[in-house]
């Protein structure tokens, strides 16, 4: 049997800044522009999750989607929905809310929830026309 | 000639917290739910307007593209892009930025920067879900 | 203060066949094609619901979309979600399940779980290129 | 029984140029920028048409959907689908083809091929950002 | 010359049930959840197609892209659209249609009509939010 | 520091003409179909370009957006956007301009103006059907 991947897609609401507080204003509206603004912006963030495995033949199924959806929620959705991502998230404490980083943040997050082995990629838009990702190697 | 409806769509993404200061944390909670949360959230914000008239005959247009883009960006989206609704933005001052109110605040902004009589129509997703809009009569 | 229109989306896939009892498998056929099928098909169908008013200028909100949300779904998705259109849902007994029907069927079920007058417009999309609408006079 | 709004929508690629030929080129290019360059551009169109009237109770659709398409593509997309709208299509013959023009053009074809008194409203979509719409009175 | 890779994209309505019938219903209730509704639901699945080679340099392409949808509406979309995908389809008998063996069948199916050594991806997007995906070595 | 893919979006309209001049009409229209009609026709093409590495540290990001966009715009969109590609545009000299070709030739315009070795992927959508991609080994 080949190995299948199963994608789920999840949205939130967050806002953030760009911001390294090691740098001064300047700097950071050097690196950042518009995006370091003092009160920070925000997006409606897509991500989406793959793993990647052999279907169960009992089931045809990697993962049932509504238990995938769960763990994704559960994992990062919950704890970032309608948050302030500088402040507001514990495992994001320190981290410079770029969409590279919040990727990074979230596969570490993830792997340990999900079945051995089975993450193969997360994706995280930012909006549509921006977009990191993380993929196994 | 019949009318002739023309849309220009035009993105921004803001920061906002649906707060009443008038009203305690225990009755904002109650009403906006998440959406109180003290450091705010964001969204990736479409803003499509349309405008009503006859096509002028000698260039086939309501209002050139580009300028309708330029009119909407510079009324607009280049004050809320990338700025926090709740006190960044000047017209929005006391203003509690949910969409209907974000909707209704826009309309006044722009209804006076088009060709008299010309708005039609204004329409805000806050997400592809959420959308609130205005109509002229 | 001008009225303003709010509006939710809510998604639901479900199974139907288009097919009169009153007629048979040839004329059927003859009207439907393969939307006849002996065994039906389904869709992921999207409904968007528009309702009109002024906006509470206590909370700036017409309906907190959270709770339009989920009268939306209680009253309408909850019943058709995975569901056989012709046979499972009993406020559709009877109804031919066409687009037409179904968006006729939702409006009269809806109309009376909403403020009052307030219902504007109803939307449902059964492919992204087949749409049928009710709207208020 | 209230009347229904069915919506069906077909998509085109063509290629135009706005270009007015009584205007000398510096005044086209003053008028229309980059949408005058002389070998023209294009575009993937998306054309919707909604008709009104009441559903037949004995098939519960206001037009088969196969046959709605039909018409739309008979009397338009085959028409205009891969074409240089300012010299291939007959029916646009001296039409400077902005989205205004062409939504006027293809209203005046469709409205005598569909049911009396149905076509309510045409809306020409030449990109997601750009779109002009007429609307029955 | 890199390889190049082109993928074509096409749309099917379908019913199906998540069932496995050497289960008892409990079982199958407790698997598949509301999937496993008696009478089926039903999905506009997107088939996302993705061939890999190098183009001709005669014509610059991989597969003339009229003649790639012809094969993938022969082999796979004109057999399972508008069809009971548990029990209409013949190279589906036995399969329990989860997306992962849905997307497994097709690549079968799909594998002997394209090119030798062509078929580079298979995704299956049951909704927007689930989608399986077969990749080559 | 796991590797980061980094993704920009980016849009153009151009017309273009599927056509070898070393061939004569007939054997034009039978490789290329309605695509090798004589005035061309065009469409709204969507370009991402995804890059791969680590995150500097310092500031969270592997290349600043707005620069990215900055540089896809600069190399590529800004000299083929309301183009026609079969004669505007120097760097196509000579491409029939199927979208392989298409991908082909800005992956070369654009692999030296990037960060070197970073060009991980380019992708090329004719239409939302029709996709054309390269990728790095």
């Amino acid at each position: 049997m080949p190995d299948v991947y199963l994608t789920r897609v999840e949205d939130f609401c967050a806002a953030h800044r760009l911001y390294n507080p090691e740098l001064d204003d300047e700097e950071n509206l050097e690196i950042y522009g518009k995006c370091a603004n003092p009160q920070g912006h925000g997006h409606n963030y897509r991500l989406w999750v793959t793993i990647r495995g052999e279907a169960d033949p009992r089931t045809g199924m990697l993962l049932e989607l509504s238990r995938f959806s769960e763990i994704i929620r559960g994992v990062i959705v919950d704890r970032v929905d309608h948050r302030y991502l500088n402040e507001d998230v514990d495992f994001l404490e320190g981290v410079i809310p770029t969409a590279e980083n919040l990727a990074l943040a979230f596969w570490r997050e993830l792997e340990h929830r999900l079945p051995a082995g089975r993450l193969h990629e997360l994706r995280l838009e930012e909006t549509g026309r921006n977009i990191a990702a993380l993929k196994a190697d």
